[in-house]
């Protein structure tokens, strides 16, 4: 899917002359970087409390490069940490990206993946502040360092979940999973003939949410503006089910969900039917949505439950219960965690 | 070299099992750290200015498994990132560690590994605060992320040298890559016939500089003592002829050294001259060695002449004027980076 006219051997360049290359795009925007790229470390000067969190992305594990173009690769690299500031209320501003690339990666490759995260970037408005480039003996990987900055009392932990708590979650889920079965359909059908075109039409919206998530910084403009401090928040990147329990368990308490509250979008809903899956377990399952998950003080019902891209799903609910599905028709269902393992033996 | 009598599968503990085995045995000990592992992100609480660095360790490219015990590869890890906030003249005080491993790697050698890395925290007094691990379809892969903290006035950066400023440099140079050409020599015995027991008698020193670096923490607290704020720093990772051009480059100056003035141990020079070669090409182009290269003022010289570790080896020249070495015959010899480059075709 990704073609170029011109190959640059990265060979050619050398470690420096790719760190230069890639560096001389970068644009610093904020205050608090004192110095960028180009000497041992890079100098921050933040004023308030400093959120720090970090993701790897390997090749064959989390990422197809037969079906993903390196420059949404970049900006989801970019995106994924970002999620994890939101998370925790926070206001993602520095970056450091690290990547390790295989001999048959030329330099206009390399060029793409850092198109993506830039753009991700200038998006987010992130100062690129460093990173390491190495050549492997195998596939690619990229690491990831993200930092934000946050007021003390803005925290939001995955713990501080109260019985009674409503349990929130932004936009809609389970799409990006689907987008996945999409793509791997397609790459199969394609090694079986490869003279086959890939059938994505009317996808657009899932494949998306798959190759170019977005992290919710609006949602957390929005929580602010409303003076509303989650009591916990998690990002949706294993699964609802799994970010749930997180919640619950690390707070010593249980919640119940409705599933005809759940947000799913009409297209998740009709692909999940095409492959003859539940919507509601690719929802609860599913990952990669980035959405944020976060709990609110009963007090707070009335100013959030107007507005857009935010769900009331359910509550917390006492000590040592567990998490509960309460089905369309009535029925209760224990919720067990289908978070994604990358050390399973598929 | 390295064996277990015990295996545990790691797909036997999922994800989760693994981060929550491998951390339980973290102590925080600094006040900045608000909170450490366990939520979507770190918080500190840096009072000063922050730096930040980051560096990626590649199996088949930075480090060999044949040879290299993972416990000292987890302290090297540590350390070479340590290395870095030193050559700002700061503090490293909090390191993420992430590592991407194939299932070859059973849970006692992934505790193998973090052994090395929770002795280097320990000795350097640094907190893990986070990380992430993940399998790989093939080799390993580490990359930390390190934190420290610097009072603006002390930030020493690579550009800051001026004309007559003393060059120093701390410990001896080429020993680490004496090191890891005994190591080679011995791997290729190994492998034309595994009968013959390794010869690494008597090699202890360089064989520790390789496997076992330190990085330059005591030096940094030196120089405050004395109130030197080096106008120029930079660590030795590629090599000294490397560094010295980055600093002389991006200090828009020139550099002399002298060949005499070179510290190097004496096991360092034979095991060089046993292998047929030069001594100060070994020392000039060998990486690895993670001991501090800066430039002082004129006037620090009576301070700093007698400090045991500290070696001035020349003076910055005039702008536009590029390194040279002056041999022990007296010649004078232009500088060329022999640095490292891990994308290079070999």
């Amino acid at each position: 899917m990704f073609e170029n006219s011109e190959r640059t051997e990265i060979s050619k360049l050398g470690e420096f002359g790719l760190i230069k290359h890639i560096t001389q795009k970068i644009k610093l925007n904020h205050p608090e970087t004192i110095k960028g790229v180009g000497d041992d470390a890079a100098v921050l000067n933040y004023k308030k409390h400093t959120l720090i969190s970090t993701d790897m992305l390997v090749e064959g594990i989390h990422f197809d490069l037969t079906y993903t173009p390196l420059k949404h690769l970049g900006y989801k690299s970019v995106v994924v940490n970002v999620s994890d500031i939101c998370a925790m209320n926070g206001i993602a501003k520095h970056i450091t990206v690290s990547i390790g690339i295989s001999n048959r990666f030329s330099l206009e490759a390399v060029e793409e993946f850092y198109s993506g995260v830039l753009l991700a970037c200038e998006k987010y408005k992130i100062d690129l502040i460093g990173g390491d480039t190495s050549s492997t003996p195998g596939g690619m990987f990229i690491s990831i360092t993200v930092l934000g900055e946050i007021e003390p009392t803005q925290i939001t932990y995955r713990n501080g979940a109260n019985e009674n708590d409503l349990i929130c979650v932004t936009g809609d889920l389970g799409a990006a999973y689907m987008g996945l079965q999409i793509l791997e359909r397609e790459k199969s059908v394609y090694k079986s003939n490869p003279a086959i075109q890939p059938d994505l039409e009317g996808k657009d919206y899932i494949l998306e949410r798959q190759l170019k998530p977005e992290a919710r910084t609006d949602m957390v403009q929005v929580l602010s503006k409303l003076k509303i401090v989650p009591t916990a928040m998690i990002d949706i990147s294993d699964g609802l089910a799994s970010e749930l329990m997180h919640i619950a368990e690390q707070s010593g308490l249980g919640c119940v969900i409705y599933e005809d509250k759940l947000p799913i979008d009409p297209l998740t809903y009709e692909t999940a039917r095409e492959f003859k899956l539940d919507p509601t377990t690719c929802l609860l399952s599913g990952g990669e949505d980035y959405e944020l998950l976060f709990t609110i003080q009963q007090k707070h019902f009335e100013a959030i439950k107007n507005i857009k891209e935010i769900s009331i799903i359910g509550h917390i609910t006492e000590a040592n219960d567990t998490c509960h599905l309460i089905s369309k028709g009535g029925q209760k269902h224990k919720i067990t965690a289908q978070g994604w393992n990358s050390f399973a033996n598929n």
